[in-house]
Order: C-alpha cells, then structure tokens, then sequence
C-alpha cells in the first residue's frame, strides 16, 4: 500500500490530475470530432455559437467559455478559413462583428452533436448520479477561487457562467441534434 | 430554486465545469509563471524533465504528462529557441534526441516553482482533505475511462502514470524550490 499523502500532496496530485484528465477528454472529444473536419476546440466555439442568442461576438463567445477574446479570435479565424463560419459586420456599431455559421458548420455541428453526447454519456457512466453532483460542488468551488483569482475585488458568481438554468437550456440544445 | 438537473443533464454539466475549471487553473498558472519567462506549459514541461530521470526524451515527457508526442514536440521546439532547454544527440540510439535544461531554464524553473506552489496551495484551500480525496477518486475514475477509450484493449492501469507514489516524489522534487 503507498502512503498516505499529506495535504499539500493531495492538492498537487488533485491538480496535475485535474490537468490529465481534462486533456484526456480532450484528447477523445477531438477523436469524436475529427470525422466531421473538426477539432475539440471548434466544436466548443460552434456550441456556444448555436447556445448563444444572436448577435453573438467573439467577446460572447469568450465570456461564455470562460476564455481569453483574443484566443478565441485566433481559433475564429481558423474557423472561418475553414468554411465553418462567417464574420458579417452589419450590427448598428459598425466595429462590432458577429459570427455566424456557415451551412458547411452548421452541418458539421449537427452531425458532431450525437458523437459529443456519447461519449460525455461514456465518460460518466462509471460515476453514480450522486457522484457527479459531488463532482460538480467540488469542481465548482474550484472555479469561484480561479475566478477570484484572475479578477480580485469582483463579484464572481456575476461573472460565472454556467449555472444550473444555463446546463438544462444547453442540453435543450444539444438534444435538438440527438436521437431521442 | 433552479430545477434539478435529470442525469444527462449532470454528466454535460460535469464535463463542462471540468473544461472551464482546468482552462480558469491554467490562466492562474499562466499568469503566475509569466513573470519568469514561461508559460504555464512550458512550466509543465520543465516540470517533466525535472521529475523524470535522465536521458529524458520528447516521447517521456509525452507519456509522463499523457499527451501527443507531436504536441510536446512543437513545445520543446519554441523552448529551444527561448533558450530554456537544448536538444542533446548524445546517446548509444544516435536517433535518440534528450531534452535538458539549459541554465536560463533551471533558474527560470527554480524561481517559478515556489509561485506555482503558492497557487495550488491557494486554489484548494476552500477544500477540506476529505474532500481533496474524494476529488482525486472520482477524477482518477474519470481518468481511467478516457484511458480506456483512447487505448481500447490495452491494461490502462499499466500506462496510466501518477499514482500516489509518483505524486509523493513529485512533491519531493518541487519542495527543493519552495520555502519549507
């Protein structure tokens, strides 16, 4: 039998395995994906895209994934020399551009959508309903110290996203493009 | 109060929160290390090469931090020319490539390490030990299924790296940069 770990080593192992275990997923959604001519990565722009109500900036998109607007505008970018969306500037601010499906992502979102599902459905099936409800507290405390991090003095649950009503109208969504 | 989410809907919230909640960790540990020159994957890597033994090869730090080869590559490629690692062709395999620090590299290491602690220390304060354990059981469970997808029929608990003896040594090594 190994030792016990002291705190502070159970912290670092809940951290590198936080890490590892993202990028696993990470690594099976960009699987999941990839015969749909997609990565991980714009799979979650295409989501938040068809989550979001239109007009929807990189800057919605950034704050809704919790992520830097300029690293969503570079995966845009890619996105849009792909033929998967469009940037069309034709809101009353004339700087302000928002981004919209092409019908090629459209498409790709529409048939990545079932593949997405099952594998979260393959991933969690090992943990009992009461378990993801003690990993979603656990993950959740974890998020509202980073976030307090990354913006002292703010009030994070305003900023956070993500909230239970958020997850049923995303499901909503997604449902949309799965067998029922 | 919001309505309770039905078990599909906690398996999509879950693997939502798990991205967002690595992506906010890894902007704190970006932000941490910054000041030293490195991002928070390169930190990674660093980290890698200070844990295993040498001769340590792109292919190690791969499997230690069970990512693509591929990717730890393009990393190791950028850390070459920011002169924190060299490439060293110096073993009986002639094709063989070891990766080592160079001196900007250590130091670069050495000063970051003890902000890298100080973070971790400060995302998992709110979390009780008993609660860090059951974070790291149902992690490792999650872990363990995206192991298995990804390499179907192989013995996942032989790949998997960073038990708790790993995680033990590994304090070990950070500890000689940190404060006791």
């Amino acid at each position: 039998m190994p030792k016990e770990l002291k705190d502070e080593g159970q912290s670092l192992k809940a951290f590198m395995l936080l890490h590892r275990t993202r990028d696993l997923l990470f690594r099976c959604q960009d699987r999941a994906v990839a015969e749909f001519g997609l990565t991980a990565e714009q799979y979650s722009v295409l989501l938040a895209i068809e989550y979001l109500d239109d007009p929807v900036r990189a800057t919605d998109i950034g704050r809704w994934m919790e992520r830097k607007v300029n690293s969503i505008s570079m995966i845009v970018d890619r996105m849009v020399k792909a033929g998967l969306v469009e940037r069309i500037r034709d809101l009353p601010d004339r700087r302000a551009v928002r981004v919209v499906f092409t019908s090629k992502g459209k498409r790709a979102f529409e048939l990545a959508t079932p593949e997405v599902w099952k594998l979260i459905d393959e991933m969690f099936s090992p943990l009992p309903h009461e378990e993801k409800r003690t990993l979603i507290r656990l993950l959740e405390t974890l998020r509202e110290r980073a976030l307090k991090h990354l913006n002292p003095g703010t009030d994070v649950r305003a900023i956070a996203t993500y909230g239970t009503d958020d997850a049923s109208r995303l499901l909503k969504r997604m449902r949309r493009y799965t067998p029922q």
